[in-house]
């Protein structure tokens, strides 16, 4: 009973953030993650996880992709794009990378619930999803509750976000689920 | 406008195949995190991740909790959990892993997309997420659909799974959301 | 005293295990390297720490390399290698990918203590380090002795090794150190 | 022929590095480590990775201690301490972790090329291994030379450095090898 009320409410608090995308928003940085020549992604914590999880299905759909921080990640360039994810927007590693990678000329895409944020502002292009963060808790920026720890609603909506722009991605590149197959890790 | 439709398509996914547990098979294994000793986690590919994202949460609601394969994970013992995640049921690695720590008297919980895999067999207690696999693209074993790459729907509703139970631990370790933070990782 | 006394023993034990390997069974192994499409490490605990070391070193020499088990390595293919470092040679996972690779056509190349392990068996060039392993604690296979942690020399050997046959790659390739640190991770 | 003269130019170089540090120096950090609360161990790169390393064989040792930026890694306090790794001494993330540790009352430890570093600086305990880094390639602050690629010695030294303090951390808590085995991972 209180697990089912609990999924339920989990859903519709992300249906809320998602809805407030708007379409233009989303299509430009597919457009920018397919015609990248490399892709970085960055993310502290859970939301970390989240952007790898994006990554590794970028990797599985053909794209050269990159988690920073990992062992054989070489030097981002100017024809690069990275995806900072951070809720807050403020974490200060992912601040201090976001500034060496727009330094080098690469384009930088943010993925905040912050408007106003650090990464906000140093980003090309920021899609803001508005759930709480830990600069505002229990409510988001502009006005989404929720009933979970600060920071959830911002990661499961990070990643059904970049799950439905991944079948974006798959239709732009007229990749086939078995194609996909193709490239999924096979040392397991 | 596709953007919308594939995010409502997902999240209702989602909802079918949550709706599918019962409240009574998720009880027990919340009590089983909640005396364990110590939890381990383990999964590979997304799975993996997502697996990373709940063990993050446990440790902060104060409970001890370790990644398989992460750097000074101890050696797992007899008053052990170890939740294992994989959609198959059958990634090699996470197959042995689960029979390892069965062997040692650690008890094992398993999360799956199939009733009948080899880490089902192990487990002391299975969860199962109809939904596609490997094994069964497409189409879940019990009857859910999805027009996601396979392992996707799995991949979501085990994030939103675990985060509905990580509100259960709360509850029952009478934790509140400033508490967490505490435990919360500064270094970053 | 004590600490210098530590060190000129294990500088002393590693001086002893890398005598024992010849320069004709290196320069195959390098060559191997340089010639790959792409090569892929494995390794469990501080001897796949070791390797990724390694692994670092071969993408900034440029070589396109990956970690099993990272975020966005892809699946391995018959044109690639597996460099698999493990001291007992039987560690489960590590036996695991060695054959998965094989199976697919890859070229195995290991790094171990024990002439006579599974992963000897599986590989197509075996380069052994006489130092203590699991199977053999306190004395290597042919006699090496270390008063050191089981494992600790095998690892340290594993370095030099690797770093040694870096400078020969470097050497094959006509790599200048400038062009070294252009590779360079800069997000950090 | 060139192999084993690369090994023997490394392992001489190790041992100028590794003579020039004091049995005095290195007491106080070795107590320092046996009498933390937890210890915090960080660094990026090859360092991070010889930094792992001792974090590994330390938790074998039965002390309590964390990778900073793994997955269940808490946060610091007061009581804790924390090791940070760079040759440079100058890498930005690993000097923001420095000073995060610093104000929160940890106590630091730093190992470093660069006596003159900000993490050094940060540091309440330096050990200096005089290797070349970035900002002296070729040649360390202090005068020692290396054929090497800027930052393997440094990295060579590292893991030789914390492996004879491992020693002496063991000696410390009358650990024996049969211990520390039954702490070695065993789900692998």
């Amino acid at each position: 009973m209180k697990f089912h009320a609990g999924v339920d409410q989990i859903l519709k608090e992300i249906s809320t953030v998602l809805e407030r995308l708007r379409s233009i928003d989303i299509e430009p940085v597919v457009e920018q993650l397919v015609k990248a020549e490399r892709i970085y992604v960055a993310g502290g914590g859970r939301s970390g996880l989240m952007a790898r999880a994006f990554a590794m299905r970028l990797m599985q759909l053909g794209l050269v992709t990159y988690v920073v921080g990992e062992t054989t990640t070489p030097a981002i360039g100017a024809r690069d794009v990275l995806l900072v994810c951070s809720a807050s927007g403020e974490t200060q590693v992912t601040v201090l990378v976001s500034r060496v990678a727009k330094d080098i000329g690469a384009r930088v895409i943010a993925i905040t619930a912050n408007r106003d944020s650090p990464i906000a502002k140093i980003a090309d292009t920021t899609l803001v999803l508005d759930a709480p963060h830990k600069g505002a808790p229990g409510e988001g920026t502009e006005g989404t509750r929720s009933v979970q720890y600060a920071g959830s609603l911002f990661e499961q909506s990070l990643l059904i976000l970049t799950d439905a722009m991944a079948l974006e991605v798959a239709r732009a590149l007229g990749k086939s689920d078995t194609e996909l197959r193709q490239r999924h890790a096979n040392l397991e």
